[in-house]
């Protein structure tokens, strides 16, 4: 926590719980040396791990398989000064073994831009990270006290 | 515009038109070799340039003063699969021109988070480029494809 800069560090858990509620994140990573990010839609598996399904060819794709990336994932109220953001660091690769493609197919996100060979990818939780912006606190009211405690 | 992945590419001004509707993004940048990705407000500059106002002891200062980082902006509509997001590409600079300085502090962007000593934080246009998600542009109605055509 850092009291005196109007943020607060949330755990891995409330991270996790937070990030649940939305459905759309920004994938940040390295494209021809420069930063690149995009949002897409995405779930949450059961450890935490970041699940996208996107086109088998695209340069998404190509850009991220078995790099180091970032999602950043946040609800943030403009007029309130007040809100969360949350970010997974952690190595993306593409899913390759068939029974874990079948069980994603099953549970995990849907594609909102149906491609015809199209891949999941796993970003591994390794790095779990996120804050509150709490100087708007008394005015965002219990909602957000209670994300920070809880 | 590529017609057949649901998307279609956005022009510089229309990019920036549609950022200006926002007052959050999210910088884009390197922290000790790892990608990193902060929410933050921001203010447009009349030639597009991104504004921030940031303590000037901030770990995000030193991040990056002098680097190049992308600065992002989105708003989906995850019920409609529809939606924009635009990047700047440039390098960032802390301000140090007094008299920019003074001109910013009187029409650039308010810290949320009122520190002792705050510096201005100015990323080039160097590169800006957008898209619209139009796959669900006949639910999406007017205002997408207004802004796809505009």
């Amino acid at each position: 926590m850092y009291p005196n800069d109007g943020f607060r560090e949330l755990g891995r858990t409330e991270c996790l719980r937070l990030m649940a509620e939305v459905p759309v994140g920004r994938i940040v990573y390295t494209r021809r040396a420069m930063p690149a990010v995009l949002p897409v839609n995405f779930a949450l598996d059961g450890d935490g791990a970041v699940l996208l399904r996107t086109a088998a060819d695209s340069a998404l794709v190509r850009a991220i398989d078995g790099a180091v990336v970032a999602f950043e994932t946040d609800d943030v109220d403009a007029a309130r000064r007040a809100g969360w953001s949350v970010v997974v660091t952690g190595r993306a690769a593409v899913v390759t073994d068939p029974a874990e493609r079948e069980r994603l197919s099953r549970t995990g996100p849907v594609s909102w831009v149906p491609a015809r060979h199209d891949v999941f990818v796993r970003i591994e939780p390794e790095l779990v990270t996120g804050r509150a912006l709490v100087g708007g606190r008394t005015l965002y009211g219990v909602d957000l006290a209670a994300a920070v405690e809880g």
